[in-house]
């Protein structure tokens, strides 16, 4: 494992790590990797510790990953959803972290509907700040995971051809993906309606398309985004159908793809519209291998940022 | 206690189980009950192992329940319910459950509306399934711990004449202590209007009868059901003020009981309908007996299956 | 720290409490106040004792504080909320609670919409009752971190000039406090709209003002209250804006107080509304050690009354 240490406080995106940060996130999971398979699934490495969970959005899938992960960990953790909260009503945001951190909590979870609200909070908070997404900008312990599969199941990033398809506008899935994949040496292209794609994405240094036997053309892994089916009614493509016919991975199109391609999707799957159910349970897909290393990914990242926080403790017992 | 091991990976309902299981569980929960008067109400037997919650029914009786057991049991516990749970939407219930298999999570606890759920998803599955709940299926803890609490109070199942009365028709909770019970050589009547008795239901061996005086004379037990007041409108009996006349269980119908007859009830308990205060709070209720023996019995059951998942697991720590 | 001994069972509010018990409590409070300052926040002082915390009211700053406290002291908790749970309803509170007693909970936090609930439930019960809050009637342990805040500022509560203002009437944060307050031998003035003061407050022995400015005059702490908005309906008060202009704490009023007045706030704060973001956020206001200091007064609750338990439990292992 790399000899370079972790430093930051924060987790915000991959915007801002280095290659090396990544690189040293990634082998540390990989360490943590074997605690899920033992018989005794847990490490005392954040005993009395304590994580809070603090979500603005609805999640299960997320939540759970990072409640289990803090569990493994021996974390004391503590969730607040907004949408029972009566923390959240009438304060600001600023104001419900303020009181998190009076608790003397070491982590706070957070995912907001407001694009960029973790990394305007972080500078003000000894507590270390992990975003587990905001509005459409990151998600990048979603991105870390991915990445984490690439390099498992390829050996490598750096080199490989990586095809994110569907909304890539709204996707800070995407967004974190590239940024992480960029800086690792893949060559990332984008496809998806016109609509779905941002309008110089390019600029980020990758491959845009709305062709997708262009786009899945000897692609090492296609990384499927979620279509919101509820986003639907603002009309960012005609119908369903239509975005099945153009975009949908079934097993003709797959044929252009590398032969050893791996497939990816962040879930929930829309069985039958991003994918079809015989590409989705089929040997390309690594789908359930990527909910697996979200665990270790998260507890890695966890044990990293307790290492650095600014949080001034008496060390005796 | 028996030399019998237990092998089986789910828990699905007592249809499946053999008597000599059935004494097992009730064993094992008889060892366990004593855990939760101790001053530390805690033992390690689950330390490492994670339990989830998967409740697609609101529940508070049962999942508190199942909560407890595992944290007296030293479990780390995901509590995930499908109200809140993207996890669940726009996703099938078999996808839901592959993403919870990829945490490594050791034991599923699954409350779900559709009579038959777990038994359809367990095979597919290495962790253990609890069935804690299926449409109008089974219940089998609950119909484990009413059977231990007869065996507690009665120092036997064999030959004691144990009385349903209520919505039979749509009780999970009955139909699991018919299979349960007349295993163990209890002879079953049940009773109730004519419209909550499933048509053809002497065929498990029971007696059934619309009048409840027949119902009660002689029974060493009886289990009183819910009447699910918000299934009123689907008009299956008159009106409560009808159903009370008829079926409730006072101080006078109790004198054709044996003497020492137990009364029962799964709760919530509707006061005044079902039951009279003053029999709910007499001395023949042991309606909070079984509230204690559900805890035990759940930890038995967890116990059992812990010993018996199919994960394989490295046993190095 | 005082040779008394901690002797009830519950803690329901502040009316019934001694001179003694509540120094006691701020004593042992101000022992587990550097727990959380550690860097393992954990003593196992309730390790194995089950926490139930029972909220029929939404509440995300109270439930989180005792979760908590719960769990840097090693117990097992529950939560149940009322929204979400059958357990409540169609049973009586004193069904819901012997079921909870039935699964040997050691100690029940409740918070509950009708005054006096916790009163009238606690003697029969085993377990210890911790009221979180009861209709317009208590919260004491909000009201002990307030006076914990007092002392540890000010170095003493006797002879300290406490005024309270805003919504008097409706505040069960108000009373615990002027129960307390006035025992500990504080001088306590309560100030507001008429309308929100209560007919003969004056019999608590305080004294009560609807002018701001002669309430504010030479005090050693100002404790506001929160403005509930969506009570508005009920009209009170003509409008949040005459209110801001008669009663708001800014920077010009203040001047009015000692020089080393302190500015403290139950929370969540409507910024603008009781107090400008100036005086909230400058160097009179303690409101984030308040949330420090409840977690540390509930820790010492919770401590002391684990060991008054009436459960009868065996003390091995």
């Amino acid at each position: 494992m790399s000899e370079f240490k972790w430093a930051r406080k924060d987790l915000l995106g991959l915007r801002d790590l280095s290659k090396q940060e990544i690189e040293l996130i990634l082998d540390t999971a990989k360490s943590f990797q074997e605690v899920s398979d033992r018989s005794v699934k847990k490490v005392p490495a954040l005993r009395g510790k304590t994580v809070t969970n603090l979500f603005f959005e609805p999640s299960t899938r997320t939540r759970v990953s990072f409640e289990l992960a803090e569990k493994r960990l021996s974390a004391d953790t503590i969730h607040i959803a907004s949408s029972t909260s009566s923390m959240v009503k009438g304060e600001t945001l600023k104001d419900s972290l303020r009181n998190i951190e009076a608790l003397k909590v070491n982590i706070v979870v957070m995912r907001h509907p407001s694009s960029g609200a973790p990394h305007r909070m972080a500078p003000h908070f000894q507590a270390s700040i992990i975003n587990a997404g905001d509005g459409i900008n990151e998600h990048p312990t979603q991105a870390l995971l991915d990445m984490f599969t690439v390099r498992e199941k390829k050996g490598k990033i750096d080199g490989m051809k990586v095809t994110f398809i569907g909304d890539i506008l709204h996707s800070r899935v995407a967004r974190s993906n590239i940024w992480g994949l960029t800086k690792m040496g893949a060559q990332v292209t984008v496809c998806g309606p016109k609509t779905l794609l941002p309008p110089s994405i390019e600029k980020l240094g990758v491959r845009a398309t709305t062709d997708l036997r262009e786009a899945v053309k000897d692609a090492d892994v296609i990384n499927l985004l979620r279509i919101q089916l509820e986003r639907q009614k603002e009309s960012y493509f005609p119908s369903i159908r239509e975005y099945v016919t153009a975009y949908q991975i079934n097993q003709e199109v797959l044929k252009l793809a590398k032969p050893d391609v791996v497939i990816m999707h962040p879930g929930p799957v829309n069985r039958g519209i991003e994918i079809t159910s015989e590409v989705l349970d089929g040997p390309f897909s690594v789908i359930l291998d990527q909910v697996t290393n979200g665990l270790a990914v998260r507890m890695a990242v966890l044990y990293l940022l307790a290492g650095t926080s600014q949080r001034e403790e008496k060390v005796a017992e």
